[in-house]
């Protein structure tokens, strides 16, 4: 099973008034873990985007908060793909701490297949077979 | 029945390079929203944490995007309390366009109340009597 | 002499850890004011982009903080083009609180007239003729 | 002579709608370098805030942009300290690509010894004597 890992440190810039991770930042390192995950695996979103007029893109994300996360904590974004469907495809993230493994967060997104050759009149469409076959591989069964 | 509505135009800075807003921004909102929420009921963060030691700390967030935001787009966060159990309290949030009224995220935030007695032993307890009073009388049923 | 007033209220997500507001949120405000002033004067970005293939690309921006901004502040951001030259145009801001107008941040952005007819290789040109008379106009002195 | 050097890769949530970084990520990522930089050196926020009630609050920051960041590039921020007065310290940092060593942007933050024994009256003080001795150690000159 193919996992991206995005290592990051708590930054003083990520915390809230109480001193904990601002919630938002969660999904940003989600998101960068999932593009990064993309880039990893040949499937560029610039040259997607620019070469063949696809994005993938959100529909759907989520979170659930366990332990919250603290200042210079050295954590761990453990992503992989959980679900392909005809249009869509699911990815499912850990964020953990880097040094006891115990879990802060639980994540998903959800990203549907657009046709952005006309960006006024996005619309989704199938996944072309050449991309489904590279997630398929890259995915838990 | 209760909403919090907040007034946003959507910036340069809150764009991706799509040129559509970069998701965690609606968390952003949304959240802000139901602080000010809480504020305007006369539940404010800051007192509860600092004369009675309590904060509602977030367990699960969520968001399904129907509509891409744009630049200088007029838009309202729409909160409402959904939810009230004994120890959690569940906000249901809509981003419309000002304009034409049209919903570009559905979102929601689930709270649980927190012990802060002790910061470094945060733990769940019951939602105090007199908070619970003020947060039905606010909730739609 | 032209302004553009931006008005914010202090949000949660906007603090640090120590309760104030986390300074780059004043960039961000400041951007925002001049953006929307830009547009407000007939110059929006996207269509001088679009339709012009023209830029203002920042080349120096700086704050000043006098006094923190606190959770729930209701502020003000006031911007004005201080100075206009051959290439470039120099934004003023200051932030300041709504109620009793004390100065919080006094800021400054210096803009380029950037050639964007090819992204890979962006250059300075002069400010064309109509811009900058419309620049002039709205300027001070 | 002392350099604090953080390392980074630019993801698609620092871009704006042109595709480059949208600059008060920059203000970010130096600011998070300078943070490090102190805990490096034995001088903890948090520790300094808690047991000394001292804080380094901003007074002033700044950047030049030379040459704008894009997607997925790798850079470095490495930080100094450049000058120490007898209550602030300034600091100064270049942005550099990781693989060619271009400069992106170089900034700066200078910061004031504050006593933060009342939060309410934050007042600037001298810098103690121990804190000198260690700041002096780590400068250039």
């Amino acid at each position: 099973m193919f996992q991206y890992i995005l290592e990051r440190q708590i930054a003083w810039g990520d915390l809230d008034a109480a001193g904990i991770v601002y919630y938002p930042h969660y999904y940003e390192w989600i998101d960068t873990a999932n593009h990064l995950m993309f880039d990893a695996i040949g499937l560029n979103h610039t040259i997607l985007l620019q070469s063949r007029q696809l994005q993938f893109g959100l529909v759907e994300s989520r979170c659930s908060y366990l332990k919250p996360g603290r200042y210079l904590d050295k954590i761990l974004v453990i992503s992989e793909i959980e679900e392909i469907g005809k249009k869509t495809v699911t990815f499912k993230s850990r964020i953990v701490g880097a040094e006891d493994g115990s879990v802060l967060v639980e994540g998903m997104e959800k990203r549907i297949c657009i046709d952005a050759s006309n960006p006024k009149h996005l619309k989704a469409k199938d996944i072309p077979e050449d991309i489904l076959a590279i997630l398929r591989e890259k995915t838990a069964v």
